[in-house]
């Protein structure tokens, strides 16, 4: 397995041509982004580019995908995966290209080398930041469309320049965003100053049934499926929750527990510096960076919630 | 009077030596930061400087002129203000030093100019952006404090990004105050960050309670006092409650009824450009900005929730 840098990643994709781009399962803004991004830069540079059609994508992030994408791969693709950590992350009916991936440019650290190349950061805040780079090393000049796809996963994946992962490299790649036309206010508007009345009902729910524990410095969020239907959250509503507990006064860290299929449990954990998400989603096969890390498993929902609290205790204490 | 550009106000000042700066009334995070900043880089360059202690800061603020203030003006100093727009936005005990102000350095386009001397850019989202120009055309050498000033009102005066006054330049000064060691991170988690449970439980409430009207476009959120009391809300958290609804998708305008002391009411009105929030708060003897409009009355609960649901169809229709 090959460890490429933002230029030699660069020349690996200048040196070949007739791209398939892959995203993660639950795609965020990042993944469809960052995807974006590099599917409009490589057909901006003359290549032919393709991003499989994501099943989960929702209305949310759709927009950026228009025009790029393919049902199907194609024969001869070269495929290359933007911000998926492992092959777990892919979506299900993307499984059997997770061995055929040829080059993987990715932010998580902590994920597996699933691709004979790979261009891994995990110091960058967002995959899109990395794809900004890579793109400029190819002398990719920038315009709106681009600018938008990067903005999008930068903004989101830094809760708007909000998370520790924020760096001075974040805002340099912004203010180039908002120097190509890319359309920040409304972006901004979009991703985090719009909210349904289902999203705000859940964070309230959510409020009023946290439990503090350690004084306060640890929230578990265990959400039912029940109160999901209730409420009649989407599946965009529920993107991010997990950073809505974290912003309560004095959390720490802060994990949210949902059912996903059934016996299916999804975990979201989120910490401030010096608290490692990652080690407690870890003990649940899972993944991600110290601040923001995820794992779906199977277990007895009461079980479960049991079983992260005991989790971040040991992590936290 | 003289219009200075950045690189001759920053010759000006270094011209000139023994500062006064001064900050508006009802100190927010740019006059506080920006003045900040600017005694902070003189002193670096070896300069004397001060700021005028403000009779009006606030805890939020008060450590950004920590070891930077004077209660009185002493004799002979050079008196600078920072983002204030007119002489009427001085606190009070500041009135005689507005005539005695030497330079103004300002980012309100519509301001007065109150001084012989003034570098203003309208076109800047914050003041501290225009302090930042202007130190680095006295080659004063950023460190952490100076970027933590900055950054403040930068980050503050755009929402942290998210207002449309944000500019490229915007996220060029916040990528150099991340560089020169700003602590970015603490910073966004104080001003933007911090949430109480009894507030987000407020907001789930209104999120499930709220009346929406003419198919969405209008909210009517109606609070019994016995609901705020169950909740456990403090003044804080109701501060600015009425913008929160506005932010619910779709809602052009929201209003928020409360009941004050017995048989008083207070209603808050919010709404998007084009809709006259004045107008609904008007009929009860309220005041305000088309955006942003309040009333204090007297009448019956169910009587006044009525009302206003009239008032606002009316004005809505």
């Amino acid at each position: 397995m090959m460890n490429l840098t933002r230029a030699e990643c660069a020349q690996w994709l200048l040196e070949r041509d007739n791209f398939l781009i892959l995203t993660h399962r639950r795609p965020d803004g990042d993944t469809v982004g960052s995807s974006a991004a590099l599917c409009l830069g490589l057909r901006k540079l003359g290549k032919t580019a393709y991003v499989l059609e994501n099943p989960e994508i929702t209305p949310r992030f759709a927009a950026l995908h228009e025009n790029l994408t393919i049902p199907e791969p194609l024969p001869g693709q070269v495929i290359v995966s933007a911000d998926v950590a492992s092959p777990s992350m892919l979506p299900e009916s993307f499984a059997p290209l997770a061995e055929l991936t040829s080059l993987r440019i990715d932010h998580h650290g902590t994920g597996t080398a699933f691709a004979p190349a790979q261009c891994v950061d995990g110091g960058s805040a967002s995959c899109a930041e990395l794809v900004f780079d890579i793109l400029g090393k190819m002398n990719c000049p920038m315009d709106a469309a681009i600018a938008n796809a990067v903005y999008t996963g930068l903004s989101t994946d830094t809760g708007c320049f909000r998370f520790a992962n924020t760096t001075a490299h974040s805002f340099a790649v912004a203010a180039a965003c908002a120097e190509a036309g890319g359309d920040i206010f409304a972006m901004n508007q979009a991703y985090f100053e719009t909210n349904t009345r289902s999203k705000l009902q859940m964070q309230g729910w959510i409020a009023a049934n946290m439990r503090l524990l350690l004084g306060g410095r640890v929230a578990l969020c265990a959400i039912p499926k029940a109160v999901e239907e209730e409420i009649g959250v989407t599946a965009d509503d529920m993107d991010n929750i997990a950073s809505f507990s974290r912003t309560v006064e004095g959390v720490k860290m802060a994990a949210t527990v949902r059912q996903g299929t059934p016996g299916q449990i999804k975990l979201s954990v989120r910490s401030v510096p010096g608290l490692d998400s990652a080690a407690v989603t870890a003990r649940f096969g899972g993944g991600g960076h110290a601040g923001a890390a995820g794992a779906t498993f199977c277990m007895d929902w009461e079980e479960a919630v049991e079983a992260v609290e005991k989790a971040m205790l040991e992590v936290c204490q």
